[in-house]
């Protein structure tokens, strides 16, 4: 089944603006949800607009509240999310970073009590539209164990790093610090609960999980995610750990759930996110630094294959090839999702027509 | 065997010196080489002094050059580093960073022109004792594939950051992007050439390459390293490549060697450098700030150990503990380090007497 990018927009954002989003804002939730399926994370878009609806709903996400930048110094911030969208909250943030890099160089912006927020590039990206360089990180509720490790205690923290070139696309890497995403668990414990890849996930009996078990462990603290190449990938996710949550003096690790203490479903919340930019124009022309960037991705671009065959990718570019398909056919969407969606559609728009009859 | 850390400073600052390298540059390259051996980095220290003189006789590098700020807009700048030795480069970079973060709140310096700097977290610690965040990245010449290639590419790239922090020592994470390191396979085909490890180097054959073939290969462009976790750390690597090259719009990838077309010994050159430094008095006391770094990593260091017996490692902790060893025990060296010391003092003495009766 297809759907077309702009019916994609059109129907999150009335959902959103039904679950009482101001309208302002989702235009922009539905532009970071939507970029998701645009660009090929399909684990972070439609799939997830159910998610937040229901944090909506249970309060957990508190629309009605506004961010706020509780602390300005110099090129540095701090955003209070007010447990609002993170998605409202990572845009603010951003856009406070990237007046900052025009005026200082380079900004740096630490956030506190947001709450999911998307694809982490999307914010990375929106600084290459300025052409500007953009960095972001999140924290998440613990998922990923410390080597040596078996608790869950880090998030899967991604790192996004965003480059503008004079390519057909910006340079842009978005990567979890674990092997597996929580969002792939989630996915594969849907579609085949009782398989298994070994090494998936630890637990104290070295067992292969399977993935429902993986997940619903997970979820209890008994099973955890590993990190990306061992102390590499654990140290990198502790680092982002660190910007996302010292800076800012603000929840961290186990502090990042366990609201509803028990439930399988525990929500997070108070997430840290950071965000970094810089303004090439203080190092060269923006002309010459979007070269710079193109000939580097070009090297790389026309070295030798593995196998006569394949295409070589530069970072970004898998992004642009989904973008062109889906811009093209639209975002494919399976018949579980499909069903999903028709729900929501046929809930909200009941809601709709409760509050119509209440005025 | 064993020496002592003031021997080993007192030894190397000495060689340095007698090799032309101006007193005040010898203290700082001698103290950024054996605080390789200090921290563990056993790769990093004493085993390539020899590397860096054999550098300097060859006028490879060229140690009468003073490195220079070229650029200075704002909280970002760009470092000529002229080719004199990586350290000095470094340190005068990272110095103006530090300055310019205490400045502005958060800095960028990018260099050019240096060369093999030792250990990225030398820079990135140092900004820690001024209590600031410290990262520190570096190209280096061609030794990674990219995915689905065969070429040896990017460099190993490392990244390095640490954060002050209110325990023993500072958080801190030194890594390359790279499964295995140049370092190591330097030290392992020394050590036992005919051994292999599978899937350490890849080449078009998809043998499995014994350690002195996969370097005298990666020396000739025909086998290469893998970046750590595919594309994860393949986009890590490029962003690096990308922050210590397209700011200072200097030598990148392939260019950073080929000094000696053919020659397997072919030096690194025109190296880039990249460094970040951050002042948390920005967003929060110090005090405040070291606390919550140090509350991150004690509940880590505090969660469930795989095996009883198991301590969790915290990212700092390993250098701290070796550290310690090495200041109450010394430096260990192995026979055939030795001997080549022993090699080098003795040239170096030799220097030392022809250059007195010259005058």
């Amino acid at each position: 089944m297809k759907i077309s990018l702009v019916d994609a927009i059109s129907f999150s954002k009335w959902v959103f603006e039904k679950h009482n989003v101001p309208t302002k804002h989702s235009d922009i939730c539905a532009d970071v949800l939507i970029s998701a399926d645009e660009l090929g994370f399909k684990t972070h878009g439609l799939s997830r607009l159910g998610y937040y609806i229901k944090r909506i709903k249970d309060g957990v996400i508190k629309v009605e509240n506004e961010p706020e930048l509780i602390r300005d110094k110099k090129s540095c911030g701090i955003v209070d999310g007010k447990n609002t969208l993170g998605q409202i909250v990572g845009k603010f943030a951003m856009d406070i970073a990237i007046k900052k890099a025009e005026q200082h160089g380079i900004s740096c912006v630490a956030v506190k009590n947001s709450s999911h927020y998307g694809i982490a590039s999307y914010y990375s990206r929106y600084a290459t539209e300025k052409n500007l360089v953009g960095m972001s990180f999140t924290n998440a509720r613990p998922a990923v164990a410390p080597v040596y490790g078996l608790e869950p205690k880090m998030g899967t923290n991604p790192y996004a790093i965003a480059f503008p070139s004079d390519m057909k696309f910006p340079f842009s890497i978005d990567c979890a610090t674990s092997i597996w995403q929580r969002g792939d668990l989630e996915v594969r414990a849907r579609q085949e609960p009782n398989s298994y890849v070994p090494g998936c996930a630890i637990e104290s009996e070295n067992q292969n999980l399977t993935f429902e078990r993986s997940l619903r462990w997970l979820k209890k603290g008994i099973a955890a995610l590993k990190p990306v190449g061992g102390h590499k990938g654990y140290g990198l996710s502790v680092a982002i750990e660190l910007m996302c949550s010292a800076f800012q003096s603000g929840a961290y690790m186990s502090k990042l759930s366990g609201l509803y203490e028990g439930n399988e479903d525990d929500p997070s919340y108070d997430i840290g996110h950071f965000f970094i930019c810089v303004d090439p124009e203080n190092f060269t022309d923006i002309k010459t630094f979007k070269k710079n960037v193109g000939d580097v991705l070009r090297e790389l671009k026309n070295s030798k294959p593995k196998k006569q065959t394949e295409d070589i990718l530069v970072p970004g570019e898998l992004e642009y090839l989904s973008s062109q398909k889906v811009h093209k056919d639209g975002i494919e969407i399976n018949a579980e999702l499909f069903d999903e969606l028709k729900k929501l559609g046929y809930e909200t728009w009941q809601k709709q027509n409760t509050t119509k009859n209440s005025k």
